[in-house]
């Protein structure tokens, strides 16, 4: 009864819920850009104000960088630890918006509503539908179900690097039986899921410099070095004619996965076709003899992120820069080891160095070996049942693309199981221009959380 | 018995040719930027009164930029045009400078003296060289040996955009027997030097599509093609590990100099090593079988001045972008044809292209092709004996890596032959901080002028 109740109050307020989740998109809290600090910080303080309105004990915690919002309610049944991030990616190249990416607003789109705006998937629409979820059942029920530790982060788009340490800190306040995370998607439209595996990430950065300073390409165009040229040698040096990474050992700890699990992942719903041309793409351009959905989930990727050099402006300059840089990330999978991983990544660009050429190395990026889910928990199944009941559809356990170290820092500093939510879809644009969220995620995600509370407590 | 006293003249004035030089450095002529064209404009009208006081019928030219100023004076014997251009660079970074760039003073330095200041060397200095060897010939003979034409231009600078059509609207006017270029420097010190060879240019640039928008690396990363990872290995593809350009037919009018010419340029007292350190560099990256003089002179390369796509900022982002891009320049000999390069360079990079990759160009990039001085005609061997007099020095034919334009528009204009004579030293910081010109390539310079118009007239 009490259930039917919640979910009707989350149907009669999706208004005011869609309000509130706007004044926080509304905060221009880019994490990776200084220029935001103080919005990142707003940002913080309205989250503390909106866990205060619930009746949660809810503080703003100082970090090296951007702070960590932690709150506690209930001290009965099971302990629940939700993670959520307030932080978004920049909106850079901000000409391809159709719209302020900070001024959010409901659009309709062929029939189907949609919010717009910078954070809207990822990951504000999502902390929200957790948010919301319990506010309605506070409004029916007086109290929420169990003791809940809330932890929201304002620096996962940057890599989290107070995470840790402040998990460390603050480990006995943090232990709960089980975490629950949202900051996934759906594998299809329609089709409720849950991240089982998702891959790790090693992030690297170096500059390739050759001249001592910029030459003129007429009066050293021929005997100099060009750092342009040289990089892109190097980077092309990283992939074989079958897609395959060429770096030595890079496989070794990869783990095939098993039949079994490639049975499960075909019947799952994931349309390549539609991924793919959701993109733009037709044909895939990945390792050779795994499929798309493989390539995705299992296999591991060495993908250039950013390349730069010499003269961008408009018309020409005649320049052989004295540099040139690039950005790198690595996904991860099975026991691949990113330490280990990193040295022979930079192993490889420097046993390719021509005369007059050196690399310098950016050593403050991290790496975070892939997370398998531990799905034999009884509370993996009560909730995939709640989801199914949700969406009317079996809900399925899927691999990810994408790397959430946070589910690996959960198990290895406060030794507790994570389990992944989230209601995005693939077509949200997160971290490209015009982001959204459809009303439906953000509706139907409250009301899944409210069954999921249902069921584990 | 007239040259002789002619030199004299120049040796008792030089106090007074260097107070006239001061005079024209001190007029900020910038022509790249708006805020100083009325310094331009002061800098040609400060022209046409020197030449008006050297009883040359001279004036200033409207174009739609800067103004050009002509000049004629007599009508016997052969007809010379003489080039030099007025307008210099931008002075930035400013706080660089050790002085004021626009207070010019000589320096004393390790007992050589040199002119300090925005244009002493490019062109101001070499431009009054000329002049003032002019101004003696007339204090001591009344007037020139010969029918001159001086075409002094404000926006060499700023890519010259109205020279041709000067040129060509006033071909009958300008058109003469020969033109002197004084632009140019010295192949080593004291080695008195006539470029014989520059290299011609072909500018081009290219966007790199592949998915229809920025992706997630996590996400995507794997089934999806990268534009920076396809970029770098279509711009690996333009050399082989001999540093020869793969692009077909690249080298097919490609002229091979005679061991004649080689012999000359081992011997015409340029440095190697001393250039290469000059650029922080041990080893050559041309192409293989050819010397670094060679590689600079009479070999064609192909050159990345720009690449970029992704991610710049600080940090990390996980993004496969949509997009990649880069600038080229190929500096072109013999033979070679800018437009038919063009062509087979584009068809390169298309050949290359793998699924779901486009490529788009920039349509507005030229070319041109190198330039081959006429050093047959007579006055090339009698300008080569007056300079070696002067110097007490084989004066010497070399190649120049960079591109004039100039003296190739003479030619496919005016029809009409150049001859680039310069006495600018590799360490005058042309283009940067505290450019200088030594007081000896002045004083000497117009001592080469006065001798030069001996020898032709």
């Amino acid at each position: 009864m009490s259930l039917d109740t919640v979910l009707a109050k989350i149907d009669t307020d999706l208004d005011a819920s869609l309000d509130r989740l706007m004044g926080l998109l509304r905060l221009q809290s880019v994490s990776t850009d200084p220029a935001y600090k103080d919005e990142v910080d707003k940002a913080a303080d309205w989250l503390v104000d909106d866990l205060k309105s619930l009746g949660v004990d809810a503080s703003k915690r100082e970090t090296l960088m951007h702070p960590m919002v932690v709150g506690h309610v209930g001290d009965t049944g099971p302990h629940l630890l939700f993670y959520g991030h307030y932080d978004v990616q920049p909106v850079d190249p901000v000409e391809l918006w159709d719209h302020d990416p900070f001024a959010p607003f409901i659009e309709d789109r062929d029939g189907k509503k949609v919010i717009r705006g910078r954070g809207t998937s990822d990951d504000k629409g999502q902390l929200m539908t957790f948010m919301e979820a319990c506010r309605a059942w506070i409004a029916v029920n007086g109290e929420l179900p169990c003791k809940i530790t809330f932890l929201f982060e304002g620096e996962e788009e940057t890599g989290s690097p107070s995470l840790v340490p402040f998990m460390q800190a603050n480990a006995d306040e943090l232990k709960a039986d089980l975490a629950l995370i949202c900051d996934t998607g759906m594998v299809a439209p329609g089709v409720p899921s849950i991240a089982s595996q998702l891959r790790g990430m090693l992030k690297d950065e170096f500059t390739l410099h050759g001249p001592a300073m910029d030459l003129h390409s007429g009066h050293y165009g021929g005997p100099a070095v060009n750092p342009l040229r040289e990089i892109s040698r190097i980077i092309a040096s990283f992939h074989d004619d079958q897609g395959r990474v060429t770096i030595n050992g890079f496989y070794d700890d990869v783990i095939e996965i098993g039949d079994n699990l490639i049975a499960q992942w075909k019947t799952c719903g994931f349309d390549e076709a539609e991924y793919m041309t959701g993109a733009g793409l037709t044909t895939s351009a990945g390792e050779k003899g795994y499929s798309i959905l493989e390539q995705q989930w299992s296999r591991p990727t060495l993908e250039i992120n950013g390349l730069w050099g010499g003269y961008q402006g408009a018309g020409s300059k005649t320049v052989i820069p004295a540099d040139a840089h690039c950005k790198i990330t690595c996904r991860l999978v099975g026991d691949m080891d990113p330490d280990k991983l990193r040295i022979a990544l930079r192993k490889h660009v420097e046993n390719q160095l021509r005369p007059d050429t050196t690399v310098t190395w950016d050593n403050d990026l991290e790496g975070a070996p892939a997370s398998v889910m531990n799905t034999d928990r009884p509370e993996f199944e009560l909730a995939r049942q709640a989801l199914s009941d949700e969406w009317n559809r079996e809900a399925v356990f899927v691999g990810m693309g994408g790397s959430i170290p946070i589910a690996g820092h959960f198990k290895s500093v406060l030794d507790m199981d994570a389990m992944l939510i989230g209601f995005a879809s693939e077509d949200d644009r997160i971290h490209s221009p015009n982001e959204k969220y459809d009303v439906e995620a953000f509706h139907k995600g409250m009301r899944s959380w409210a069954r999921v509370l249902d069921a584990l407590t």
